[in-house]
């Protein structure tokens, strides 16, 4: 079987955060696959052909790459951020195994980039500086009662939190209930980032409080940060303020 | 103040997962702090200077970085992987918060990097396609019973686990123990993972279960992904075994 399949991360927005082998990974594919908005950010070289599809038609797009690979194209499938954290590089791996054994003979290959959380972080210090996890607030593909039973474990423990696939028109109320759960666990003025479309020309970051953090800050293209216990704020008099969480647990106790 | 401060994201290893804007900060750069492993992967240009320390002397790294910058220079720290992940960011914003207050006017930009965690992850499949978390096993700034307590609420809530820093000379025990204590939440064949010095010329990576998996298949290059209760192999005849987390928490439980 001779033809590829290459999983390729987009990174958050902006070209400058795009690897080189995610460039290099681009180029030499035949056809490209993905949401369309991710599509539109890469440049088309002469001879290459797109396949646009929806945001929930992830499997589907999957079997249709994997099937095209099998045929022996090179094909290469993008996600924004890193393909591997809530994107297709799990819906490819799914297919894959559902899928015809000859499938398995494919040379698959994923190219990693900057997820949306570590970009975020980057704009306001380091949030994620010490232990943290990374949820998706999506009750399409989990029941709801395991997110809340996590943001609890991830909140008590002392885990930062990075909540991805916050809001939805379909998903309206989960996120104010997520800062309610959080707000039983963690002090009121914890910080909490709010980072939209960071790398792009709409880029809006926002830092609050725990107290004060509400769901209509955020959309489905925002990804947000929740500090743990540890984490600072630190104001600058001319700039916007850091946020960030020390190494060591207990630092600024004594 | 006319100083800068870029703390800048290198990546695991290879130039190809450098991206542009890190490339681009690194060039701009009158002088590159780092620990000296992390400098030798960076071209040094006609008049740039490079400042190597040791791989423990975070704060002080970041204060003398500071200090160049507060006196005026175009100043890069570097991290292997990304700087806001167990890393030189939290270190310069500490540092930062308790020095002088003029350090608050400096222009600090932290651009992001490929974190070990998603270079591991995209080598086998996806094993952090659902949620996870990260967690460093040092208790060099911690105390051990956090880290423990953290493991167990990881592992019982269903999060995949990334562990960064998971063994040194001075560490020998703690990650054979933390396997004990995920044994105690997880299914022995729970996919384990160790990918060392990806994207370098002595990358290892190695698929194993939470049964076999041992602290001496480690060492300080080395990140460990542990799969949750989800976490699926895949076989492969002709190849390396896939290893991903459902994007849907029970996909595989009917």
């Amino acid at each position: 079987m001779s033809g590829k399949l290459t999983v390729i991360g987009l990174g958050p927005g902006s070209a400058g955060q795009l690897t080189l082998e995610a460039s290099e990974a681009l180029q030499a594919a035949d056809v490209v696959f993905g949401y369309g908005p991710y599509l539109e950010r890469v440049p088309l070289r002469a001879g290459q052909r797109r396949q646009a599809s929806d945001n929930r038609e992830e499997i589907d797009r999957a079997r249709r790459a994997l099937t095209e690979a099998a045929e022996g194209a090179s094909v290469a499938v993008v996600s924004g951020g890193d393909p591997g954290v809530f994107a297709m590089a799990a819906a490819i791996c799914e297919a894959l195994e559902r899928g015809p054994g000859a499938w398995r003979d494919l040379d698959l290959a994923i190219v990693p980039g900057i997820t949306g959380m570590l970009a975020v972080a980057a704009r306001v210090g380091a949030p994620l500086g010490h232990d943290f996890c990374a949820l998706s607030l999506s009750d399409n593909l989990k029941p709801w009662p395991v997110v809340e039973q996590r943001l609890q474990a991830a909140a008590s423990a002392g885990f930062a939190i990075a909540l991805y696939n916050p809001i939805s028109r379909s998903r309206p109320w989960q996120l104010d209930r997520a800062f309610e759960i959080l707000r039983t666990h963690l002090p009121a003025n914890t910080p909490v980032v709010f980072g939209r479309a960071v790398g792009r020309i709409d880029e809006r970051v926002r830092i609050t409080t725990l107290a004060t953090a509400q769901g209509s800050d955020a959309d489905m293209a925002t990804c947000i940060i929740v500090g743990s216990s540890d984490t600072r704020l630190v104001e600058r008099p001319n700039k916007t303020a850091l946020v960030y969480t020390p190494r060591s647990v207990g630092a600024f106790s004594t």
